[in-house]
């Protein structure tokens, strides 16, 4: 396609905001926006936000319409890809919407649909931490876990479209239900909700302080805040955390013999390198075999962008599976 | 090529056994014959034995040499398929070999080196019970756990050449060493460990009856009578192992979406479809998302032929990678 129409937007939806960007045909981030996402409102709502957004954003990047080669859209949940459904999405309680068609006739353009995380993953791969890379494992940390993996160059979503829940994963096989899973042991939630039942068993921390006695202030920002003041509670939990994340990666590593693993989330984004070097020390104890020591695992480059960016430049590769647009979709671009 | 230079020969390279098979265009099993590896009698030794029970196998099956397009060989260890070297193997004491160029000079013949893992998943997605998926996790449970995978129809090695080790991925985050993985919970020899270490300690089993209290006896075939015979421990034991190793194959079905699984190896072939089941029941409470129970689980097809079967027709369609024959490789034909 022409220079002309090669601006891409990614959107990326969460239960909370929706964040969107322009990129230019070099990939390079234009303009940037984000609205809340009012699920309480209903799907039509939230669809309608998006477009309003999307509308936004070509106004305000003083782009032209016809530019625009693709809206790429990343959201929670289970997503067919290939028809551009929400099949289910718990935290906006959609169940089978058909948001690349309703986006792409609101539009008039080409829209694509994937995995929130498989778009982040994308993202930090294709120019983030891990470009450059063809095999990368992603690993989302924040209030859950998620993971999205790139094989051969490609997003990998494996035959149901559920590749990458390393979240999931159990890493202690004969531990209660709730305390198996990655998930159940270093997510943000998980650390938060250990170090609360702790703290009201009167373990000493300065947390309950810094947030009032108000648990649902404890974001990932008060932890790092916490750790840096060297709260002992909060290290503990967050070294048991890294404990269990290193040795998630370790298995992943084991069984793909992936060069490059890319940590992200919003309780990385906080914690940062100090953080990921724990990560990394657990990871080399127990990768298999040794030699797979030499995988890199490094932090997200693209922050609370991976996602959006991931989003637009995904849609870019993928667009002759984009539906619904009533357009003739341009030859895709590489990215 | 024309079907008359179609033949390819496997061999599947073990520490006590050498197994080879002619392998006719449509990819039959014509032939097969075994000798032992004696592996104490040095490398050289070794690759003589592999080399004249080739010889044999060609004038057995009464072809000739000049019909034979390529010779498939599957080793243990750390193996880096694109020189043909084995550059690792412990239980043969083999460093930096490079067997497939003095295989291919000593037979006159294209030689193909690979896992033994590889080619045995290899063998049971070209012409076993994975026959028809794009993508298979095998996993082998004898002495040890080994595991291959194949995605979109090939042969997934990863960046490092070491994928598919399954069995040293963690289930115990917390254990001490030597308790953690899957290998450590769930292969023969763990059983039989923890076996002998119960019996000593008193616990009631028929098994030291039915090796004369000779441990070494202890095969996957005394434990397959002994729980067939109903033998408390034994089962207990053998449910446990199915526990561990259910849990292992819901973490990489999680991670990797796959939608076939074909279990091989020595215990899996003596106790067969009963414990298969057991391992099942597991993989359904533990895999994410749930519907990923559709995922199929099944014993292999090929018993103790997956590997040179595997290695056979892994030959036929990596002949391009083939080392040092010192002859013009024919055209590949796709197996």
């Amino acid at each position: 396609m022409s220079r002309a129409t090669a601006y891409r937007i990614g959107v990326d939806l969460g239960g909370t905001n929706i964040q969107a960007g322009v990129l230019d045909a070099d990939g390079t981030l234009l303009h940037r926006d984000r609205c809340k996402t009012k699920a309480k409102h209903g799907a039509e709502a939230v669809l309608e936000r998006i477009a309003g957004l999307v509308e936004r954003l070509i106004v305000d990047a003083g782009i032209e319409r016809g530019h625009v080669a693709a809206v790429g859209v990343g959201a929670p949940g289970a997503i067919d890809v290939e028809r551009g459904v929400v099949v289910n999405a718990v935290n906006l309680r959609w169940t089978d919407l058909p948001v690349a068609a309703r986006l792409a006739d609101r539009l008039g353009l080409p829209v694509t649909l994937d995995n929130d995380v498989n778009v982040g993953a994308w993202g930090e791969h294709a120019a983030g931490a891990a470009k450059g890379h063809d095999d990368v494992l992603a690993v989302f940390v924040g209030t859950g876990i998620g993971g999205g993996l790139i094989l051969n160059g490609r997003l990998y979503r494996g035959a149901h479209c559920t590749a990458g829940e390393i979240g999931h994963t159990i890493l202690n096989a004969d531990a209660p239900l709730g305390q198996r899973t990655l998930e159940d042991l270093a997510s943000r939630s998980a650390i938060v909700r250990r170090l609360v039942q702790l703290i009201e068993s009167n373990h000493p921390s300065d947390v309950a302080e810094r947030v009032g006695g108000k648990w649902e202030k404890v974001r990932s920002r008060v932890l790092a805040e916490a750790a840096a003041a060297g709260d002992p509670l909060t290290l503990e939990l967050l070294d048991d955390a890294a404990h269990y994340l290193g040795t998630a990666l370790a298995n992943a590593v084991t069984l793909l013999s992936i060069p490059c693993v890319v940590l992200g989330g919003g309780l990385v984004d906080a914690l940062g390198e100090p953080w990921v070097e724990r990560v990394r020390e657990r990871y080399h104890t127990r990768v298999f075999p040794p030699s797979l020591g030499e995988t890199s695992i490094v932090p997200g480059a693209l922050g609370d962008d991976a996602g959006l960016i991931g989003a637009a430049l995904l849609a870019g590769t993928t667009l002759t599976q984009s539906v619904g647009s009533g357009h003739h979709p341009p030859t895709p671009e590489k990215s």
